[in-house]
């Protein structure tokens, strides 16, 4: 039984101690650390049978009890707390970006390199039941050679102002998850991006030195053409699309929405909207990310997404906000760092 | 060029002269006659090239230029004007019902018998693009042996009063053509029919001796079932549909609309609705099924729907009322005729 | 904390055990009975942390600690165990069917009213997000007063002649969860039911006394009219859909499937099969009825599904089949019990 | 009853007779002009009832009945031949490009300046009964303020490589539709365009100096991004979708098939490919252009795509080409002529 630290207990932190109570076997929560821990969260923690309840994260890493750390606070405290678990020998799951700063995920992956621990940064949509049926359709050959892939990526609502100006914009806190789709399906590293965006929702978001709305193209090294189209407000709700083009056809996959139920009358034929946001749309493939981290642990095999995979989407992200900000395509080999 | 006169110019006929107009190349209309000719049916005549404009269609069955004429007047006149046209050497396209009197139609079938005309009747959803999908599937053994027909027949509207008195009875009137598409689809004779009907639309069809709404359940020769679902009205439009399951799979066709646009927003996901009525959604198989008749002729060949066909269907909506009547599955082996 | 015990732990039992560990906060499996406890059943059961595991479900009954039981076992016991339990003063909730024998489902009724105790039953697809969308529009008027449902329910595989021979019928067997979705979506009684069936997939199950495929129409006490069809072999899979049709619109539903993907070659566009058998599709309703069932103790409040609709469900199925035997429409006021 | 002559009896010039044969009642078609004239040809145009038939386009012309001239022939003769025309006081309809060198299409409008004919350009997708959907959508005000639209435009088979040399290049043969499109929903110009293509289909294509895939962002002047994704080949036919996604919602259109047919089996759950190409998908689309540049005329309004919309179309697909070859994002200002 491993016992697992959950750090930062907010509202992703909880979907994670949810997950690992209900569907993993070979894990338990034994301790979680918050900064601003409340009622709420105290009593969610009881629920859960869960009776180490710190305010300091360092509690759990000098535990040598805990096998493993979940980290889910703030995402400038990312990179920092995953170096001091690696260096007290924990597994980490660390939720997206690992940190805005590349030198600084370096630094996370140099760690890593002397020591062995498991590292799974939290790219969620990869363990989405959808998205994998796309991956799995591509990888057994269906679509034939991928030429063009296509997501679409829309939240149903802007987040607060206050958000918007800790995010690092909006290709780092929201286009991050398409960056990682578009290497995750195509199997391939990016060469190139250009970021067309504006400010079409909330003239607050410019203000703040961001934008809402934005098309995204990448080149592929092997080739093949990606497309992202992103909205930070979606009138129908999280719309959550992808489709791979490829030299033998196309696989593409829609949303989901609560049951199947389609009124006919004088207004037309009308079908459910999508799932509200992430919570309702990828609530299972939270509970297969954590359960892949535990079963790597155990079993002592590689994590499904790693440290270069959350560095390399950080990098497409800092290259899309070049091209946006120059407006020309960037190289992703442009960057330094 | 054969040369073809309409008898009873009302909607349908000018469908039918409009088809004959615009897509079939060996057939022109050389006469129509009407006894309510009006003015707009003069206008339409004249706009068309037609000059031979009668109210007594014996004026069309005494021309000796006559190859065909197009059967489209009231449904009492359809047996008599039939026999006649038999009589004179004309081929005949006659609308359905040939009769509701099933003596009647015998009496067109024997007069067949002493002729080389052709005669076809105006089941027109066999030539649907939609139905004709379906029955190639079966056909082609895509679903291999059929063990269930499901055949959704809705109206968007109630027929007047008036026209109920007359109609025959909703089996004779509307039920009719999915009895010939369940004989059509699963090439099997009906054996037994139970028909559950009720008046939950409008009192006065109750009051005029008709019903509104109808499940009927079919047995067929070779073993396979078959169900129908009838409504005089249905708030979204003309509801057809089918669906043949079998023991390798199902096939199924839905109804068509005027696009493929689909509106999300946050009442739904909504696309349009299905085609109004049957001129909407049947035109272009109202022009297939007059280009095949004047084919049967120019060629020599049977013609798609023959008189046979027109009498099975109405034995079997007498069959379905007795059922409805006398509340018990009936055999068609019981009607007498 | 309520303790429940579960008599018959077979894969369904085991389905209601999972879903209590998992989902239900106010309850704990504390033993289970099984007359065929086998290894896999034991390490099942310590998986759990259930650690009291019989033979003979009487150990449950007299334990004064246990508040519930699941009644899981082979349906010539569900009424005589559901007895013994009332009296023990056990809650219970029971698989279906209560009994094919009328007569002994009437006598589970007197007991409870001679008792305080909650009763459910386990029609699982009142609990199914589809169904429940469908009775959702249904109640909030959106398709106004209904006339006409439509039911389609094919399992993808016959079961076994042995089993066909001890399930009392396809009518008590299948259709009678088709027969509670018919009276829970219509909110109405059963008035007079007409079953056609035949034997389209295995003669075996003819020679074991059955029917594999049936159409059978009810005639509701409101007027309304609904239609069940049934198959024990679907080549593409478990098909469980639902259509009702009213004054003012339609809503039907759908199946489930996997994922959303669609894969469009030269072949066509192709998306998945639904969910392959009940353990699939009802996996959720599954959790969701156990939940409720101990809610209603907890709370208590009225079970959703009680002991009379255990009973309607098997008097709708013994008219079914006296009608398929006598070839006629039977009125449900004729089943005398 | 207007007179009109066809220039250029190939493909598309016969779709254009066809049209006005059947579904245009003040124009009929008089004489027609194929400077490769062959026997089919004659035979097509006798049995449509034209008996003036030339090699040389000079001869139609001259002849003062003529009041109209469909321009059908290759693209190089588009803009001389147009310029003879309006000189000869006849109404063109004009095949699209009208150049690929957009001072000669400047020409041709300079020239329409001088005159009172009518002018429209070839784009016949503005007539597709799905994108005007998707335009009646947006003008009602159904989806809000547009902020996204993506186009998606893949044609079955890639053309010869002996076309691909003198297409002028995939932007202005192909993507120009698009182009088009684009202005049509969107209702706002073009203000800077980024093209990212590549040879993934057939090496040919790219020695004959083109490419064969491509993804197109377009930065309107209102600020709404555009975004069309090409490609020279699809496995399962012609592609021809748009979506616009606005403050309010967003509008869809999918692909049109030969029938709504939906086959489940073991292998999934299959519809129909898409329609085979232009021809097949665009059919009701050419008919509608034609009678609407027929209806222009008639009643002296102005035509629906004017040589102003020619002009724009061509002049993004230069645009477009510049920013493939230069890397880099390209306003429409700076391109001169």
């Amino acid at each position: 039984m491993l016992k697992v630290g959950i750090i930062g207990a907010g509202r992703i932190g909880k979907v994670h101690g949810e997950s690992i109570s209900k569907y993993v076997k070979n894990a338990e929560i034994k301790s979680i650390a918050d900064a601003y821990l409340n009622d709420d969260t105290r009593e969610w923690a009881k629920s859960k049978g869960i009776h180490e309840i710190y305010t300091d994260y360092k509690k759990i890493l000098e535990d040598p009890e805990i096998d493993a750390v979940l980290i889910c606070s703030s995402t400038d405290t990312h990179s920092p707390i995953s170096i001091e678990a690696i260096r007290a020998g924990k597994h980490v799951f660390c939720e997206k970006p690992i940190d805005h700063d590349l030198s600084r995920i370096k630094e996370v992956i140099n760690e890593l390199g002397k020591s062995k621990v498991k590292y799974q940064v939290g790219f969620n949509r990869r363990f989405d039941h959808n998205f994998m049926s796309v991956k799995n359709a591509v990888v057994a050959g269906k679509i034939g050679e991928p030429r063009i892939l296509k997501i679409t990526s829309r939240d149903p609502e802007a987040p607060s102002i206050d958000y918007v100006k800790v995010s690092g914009g909006m290709f780092l806190d929201m286009t991050i998850h398409d960056f990682d789709m578009v290497r995750y399906l195509l199997d391939s590293e990016v060469e190139e991006v250009y970021a067309a965006g504006g400010v079409l929702i909330d003239k607050a978001i410019g203000e703040a030195g961001d934008i809402d709305t934005a098309i995204i193209t990448l080149k592929m090294k092997n080739g093949t053409l990606a497309v992202i189209d992103n909205s930070r407000q979606s009138a129908y709700g999280y719309d959550q699309r992808a489709e791979v083009f490829g030299s033998l056809g196309q696989v593409a996959v829609a949303n989901d929405s609560t049951s199947t139920a389609v009124i006919s009358n004088g207004a037309g034929v009308t079908g459910e909207k999508p799932l509200f946001f992430f919570l309702e749309r990828y609530m299972r493939a939270y509970a297969l990310e954590v359960t892949e981290f535990i079963d790597a642990i155990v079993n002592n095999t590689p994590t499904p997404v790693n440290a270069e995979d959350g560095l390399q989407a950080v990098l497409i992200g800092v290259a899309a906000t070049k091209s946006l900000y120059e407006n020309r395509p960037v190289k992703i080999s442009e960057i330094k760092f």
